[in-house]
């Protein structure tokens, strides 16, 4: 159940209670796409960089172990030792994004395994059928993630199908959630918000899906080509037609300052591959911009990467041995990187969150963004 | 400064005092060649899997970061964040072993990186100048570590200009502990018996360099080749001429049957890459011998590598998530692995030292040689 305890401005400040715990929004889910976060980071070290939610890839995980394999070991949580909240998605990005071969058919997605060139076919049911067995706390609705650009006409094919999908996971996480066997019975279900960049579309797909009484709801389909700006358009536009006491999702959006501004437009979730992916390649973030650690500037640098920051990175070691880690390309640099870079996202996340709370957002904002461009 | 506690035979218990800590012994070295850990494992990790001492590689260190950039940067200790013991190797190994072109001279040894093909000379003196500039608590003298085979004649010319470069190592680090701007004017030097197999050869320089008053004495130049068997027959004839109040290091060696007979043979220092290096390859000790954890036989195994082992792998994940990480190629897996495999050596010594205190260390080996044969 998903409680708004204030907002500043559009900007919500909400918990959002499931049987792993409650999660204080706006949060920042990290992303351990097969389970584990890139960069050799473990569930242990989560709990020490204030990660609140874990997502995993439905996809990655049907394909390797083994949806089925998981479940035998008792689900997702049990697998990767995390007992905190778990978003999976659906699966319909990385079929969308990964496969070549593909074919989209009222019934679901015909395609290819990306690793073993396998047939595989993945509809609603499908969806939820995985995501029930890795026993996520959280279950992303399956859709089409449509092409940027596409033709009006084939979005709104598209997403008038996304539409009767997301109808079908609704009734088959019910039956799942009801059957003996489910490790996790209580489920939840957040549908995803499809148009592209067309807002009539949008708003129109925005409101269908409101009146389903879903656990939350998404926007998809963002991020995927189009300019920041037309991003916040979107933003602008379509959130107010989303329920405000439902958790609203921006997925796999971004960068700090498109999350600064996302949640000003109401977005209270967010996840994203940034601050693993940059940080495996040495680019750190903090409050004055990035930095890329490969900089010969950082030789004879005994500082830590960010002075103010209380990462288990930052607390032991310098931008000299990180600098030199990563040009003798030990994995340890990596870790190290990955390691602040999520701590940054969650950090800042608190801060929002306080922010929010003290109605000082738009202070805050001005003041982070500002900093971001030293 | 040390102290032997205790014997059980020839089965030594000490302690080694150090400005960094003392050492109790027999101890396991775990090797960071270029100042961490392969495998994502940083120092503050190693607080968690009883590592009492760090080895780091001259040579390495010298080619990069460089050692004069450590020295500036305040040593090894800060460069690394770990204050307790680390020990250096002299480079010699290194020169002899990576170096495709090299030259022999009575001054040193002419050679080029392996990283940019750059000319490089190290002699004695550039060997305890790199080590005094990185500061570690122990520094190696530096030897020829002689190609095995080796003809007679070449064995006692090389053995010979060994002792002369480790008189002028001694004069050296003599000199360099006394200057002003010198990190760690406590640092310590031990001197490296070599010899190959033809024991009167390391029977003679045993006998040289114990006069010598080093604050230890290693054996080089073994596991290079030769069988266990012959390492451990050299081991029986050579020991006895090095001074018992002394550390006794066995250079590079080796796997936990090595360990357990050379303890018994009164070696009580050790260093060896291979719980780092079968770690990453997903190779990994227990009492009952090495598991691959890549074998198909873990995929629903959801029990600990070892339900007995204290490590922080098996505190938290099971061998089917060990698993499913290698074969997916995640750093983590890699981490997981060297975790528990330096943890069972290091535990393994504390083993051992508690056997030789109780004077059941025969028994003790016994045992443990029995169950990895499992
Ligand atoms: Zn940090
Ligand atoms: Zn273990």
């Amino acid at each position: 159940m998903y409680n708004l305890l204030t907002q500043d401005g559009k900007a919500k400040r909400g918990e959002l209670h499931t049987v792993h715990g409650v999660i204080q929004t706006p949060v920042f889910m990290n992303v351990g796409t097969i389970a584990a976060i890139k960069g050799a980071v473990a569930t242990t070290d989560l709990q020490e960089i204030k990660t609140q939610v874990q997502l995993s890839n439905t996809y990655h995980l049907h394909v390797r172990p083994g949806d089925k394999i998981v479940k035998k070991l008792g689900g997702l949580h049990k697998f990767m030792n995390w007992d905190k909240p778990i978003l999976t998605d659906s699966g319909g990005f990385q079929v969308f994004s990964l496969s070549g071969l593909r074919k989209i058919k009222e019934e679901g997605v015909y395609f290819r395994s990306h690793i073993d060139g396998k047939k595989i076919f993945m509809g609603p049911e499908e969806s939820m059928q995985i995501q029930s067995n890795l026993a996520s706390t959280i279950a992303m609705a399956f859709d089409e993630c449509p092409p940027h650009p596409a033709t009006r006409e084939y979005m709104q094919a598209s997403v008038d199908r996304t539409t009767r999908w997301l109808e079908r996971c609704k009734k088959e996480m019910d039956r799942l959630n009801a059957l003996p066997d489910t490790i996790n019975k209580n489920q939840m279900l957040f549908g995803i918000n499809q148009g592209g960049t067309y807002e009539d579309i949008r708003i129109e797909h925005a409101k269908r899906i409101s009146e389903m009484d879903l656990d939350g709801y998404a926007l998809g389909g963002l991020a995927v080509g189009e300019s920041h700006e037309e991003m916040y358009r979107i933003l602008d536009e379509t959130v107010p037609y989303l329920p405000v006491d439902k958790p609203t999702y921006l997925m796999g959006v971004g960068t700090p300052a498109n999350i600064l501004e996302a949640v000003d437009r109401g977005v209270d979730f967010f996840d994203c591959v940034y601050p693993s992916r940059n940080g495996r390649h040495g680019h750190v973030y903090t409050d004055h911009g990035k930095m890329n650690m490969f900089n010969a500037k950082y030789e004879l640098d005994s500082r830590p990467i960010d002075e103010n920051c209380q990462c288990p990175t930052c607390r032991s070691y310098s931008r000299a041995y990180i600098r030199h880690l990563l040009k003798a390309k030990e994995m340890l640099g990596m870790r190290l990187c990955v390691l602040h870079n999520l701590y940054f996202y969650n950090n800042m996340m608190e801060e929002i969150r306080n922010a929010i709370e003290e109605g000082r957002y738009q202070e805050y904002k001005k003041a982070k963004l500002e900093g971001f461009q030293l």
